[in-house]
């Protein structure tokens, strides 16, 4: 039901702020809860950080037939683009919190905008995070997530912080998301309650980001990065933002079932973390890794010296110099 | 100079990385400085918010074409979109402190990224703002900004807390920006630097948010909300928020020079406030409104009763029911 009590498949609203009711009513408890002094329906959203905490903040923006295929389900785009903002508060170790979410699209119905809501939902709930509001604008479709978090002051993980010696870990497996691209008919027409979990289809539109991973790394980890670019491109971005390079050994890297080293570490969309530590952290990534259930690899080792990036032991074509480049 | 060092004009740089190291080289000081921790160039910004206060945040997107000539000057569209998000700060009674710019193009130069960098600076500096990161994609041309401020706990100004008696009041003149759109080719080809103070295409390109207003008028307003989709709906949603209805007078509406009241009340993109407070805060208001230099026009009164809605005792025609509808 819409808000004014309306069916909304009998009479589907058109106008914007019937969408935006219609919207509101499928975020249903994600669009109120912890932390949200004022919801959606207001000119802006009141939140409540908590004391002796810092705000961690972070935008992404997918566009149709550029980071999805534009004839992908709704409910597909709104998790995806959840969960590639909410990768960022991942890889600072902060807590996830709230999200603010701008629909752009042409001619959108009730119907297409309620099952984007769904989306935005599930991966809300799944990733602990509240909606507070948005914008909703007629336009080439795309969307443009501002993931909040935060995270004890001072606490926040860098990209900055790696520092020679330090093991290079990566979790979970990478691969997936870049098999997903090969059957492109398949990437459009998949639904998401119907993806089978860990699957390449799965990887592409499900991230799972490491929340817990990334807070439980407070402490740990000196640097973290989320790898959105490839993990070859994000290891070279940690590597120049601490000055330091990096020995990797690509033998090491944990693969999706089905993914070739090379071509893994040059694509994109995996969401997993790639930190580094010290090796007297070795057993507390251990121990974190399991209570999380997620696995941390060692992949390598920070290096002095220039260039400021990461050196594969086994050449490999498919990584481009600078990974994936949106221009 | 780009940030290793090759002047921007003889080398352009095409890649993402290089497009965002010239955007933050062109912000200068407004990437960096009170409350920013962190600011742009790791995977999320990391912010301080005041003890004892609430963060408030409000997202706006201006697509190209729709909201702004496509072929707008860059520096115009970055300012503009900068204080279409502001304004919802204003409304709030909020602090302005930070903001995230999301910016889609095709083919984007260097050259145009650091003119709308610029107008996001001068923004920024106007409005009091540090821009501590944002996102960066090819597609179509839109912008997509998150304003984050924040008030007291507890002060935030809300649309519903207007009750009966309550005078109306608005800030400033409308109609200005609204005489602008009736020259495009004048509204594409103007420049920011060269806009002439309180002219059409200033109160269009360059709209000044009522920060100072807002953050006054916490403890003195009942509800407030900021005038982006025209004065005569915006009343409709603050009555409705409220409950309440509204008798207005149009006679009384402040107008900028060539405005005329039926089409300006109708007409956008003013950014005034309308805001609500009992008589006995009127001294209040006029004091704060000399104190703030921005004029605030008593319009009506808050009435009890259905419609909640404004009811205007001229009638007039250009107003339509709803307001400017996104869709």
């Amino acid at each position: 039901m819409s808000r004014d009590g309306r069916p909304l498949a009998a009479a589907p609203p058109a106008g914007e702020f019937a969408l935006i009711a219609a919207i509101v009513d499928a975020l249903g408890p994600v669009a109120r809860g912890e932390g949200v002094v004022l919801g959606p329906g207001d000119d802006a959203a009141v939140l409540a950080v908590p004391p002796q905490h810092e705000l961690v903040v972070s935008t992404d923006t997918l566009v149709a037939g550029r980071h999805y295929p534009a004839a992908a389900a709704p409910a597909n785009i709104g998790y995806r683009s959840m969960a590639a903002a909410t990768s960022d508060l991942a890889a600072m170790g902060a807590a996830p919190a709230w999200a603010l979410v701008s629909l752009t699209a042409p001619d959108l119905t009730a119907e297409w905008a309620v099952a984007f809501a769904m989306g935005i939902r599930a991966a809300a709930e799944t990733m602990g995070l509240k909606v507070v509001g948005g914008n909703l604008a007629r336009g080439p479709h795309s969307v443009t997530v501002a993931a909040h978090g935060h995270v004890p002051a001072g606490a926040a993980l860098h990209r900055s912080g790696a520092r020679p010696g330090d093991r290079i870990y990566v979790s979970g497996r990478i691969g997936g998301a870049g098999l997903a691209l090969a059957d492109a008919p398949a990437l459009a027409a998949c639904q998401l309650a119907e993806l089978a979990a860990g699957s390449p289809l799965a990887r592409y539109w499900q991230p799972q980001p490491r929340l817990a991973l990334g807070v439980g790394l407070r402490g740990i980890a000196t640097a973290a990065i989320d790898v959105s670019d490839g993990l070859a491109a994000e290891v070279d971005h940690l590597c120049r933002a601490s000055r330091v390079a990096a020995a990797l050994e690509l033998g090491r890297v944990p693969l999706c079932r089905g993914a070739e080293a090379g071509i893994a570490v040059a694509a994109g969309d995996d969401y997993e973390l790639v930190f580094t530590a010290p090796p007297a952290k070795a057993e507390a990534v251990a121990a974190l890794a399991e209570a999380v259930s997620v696995p941390a690899t060692a992949i390598g080792t920070v290096v002095a010296g220039q260039p400021w990036r990461g050196c594969w032991d086994v050449p490999f074509d498919a990584a481009p110099a600078g990974g994936y480049r949106h221009f």
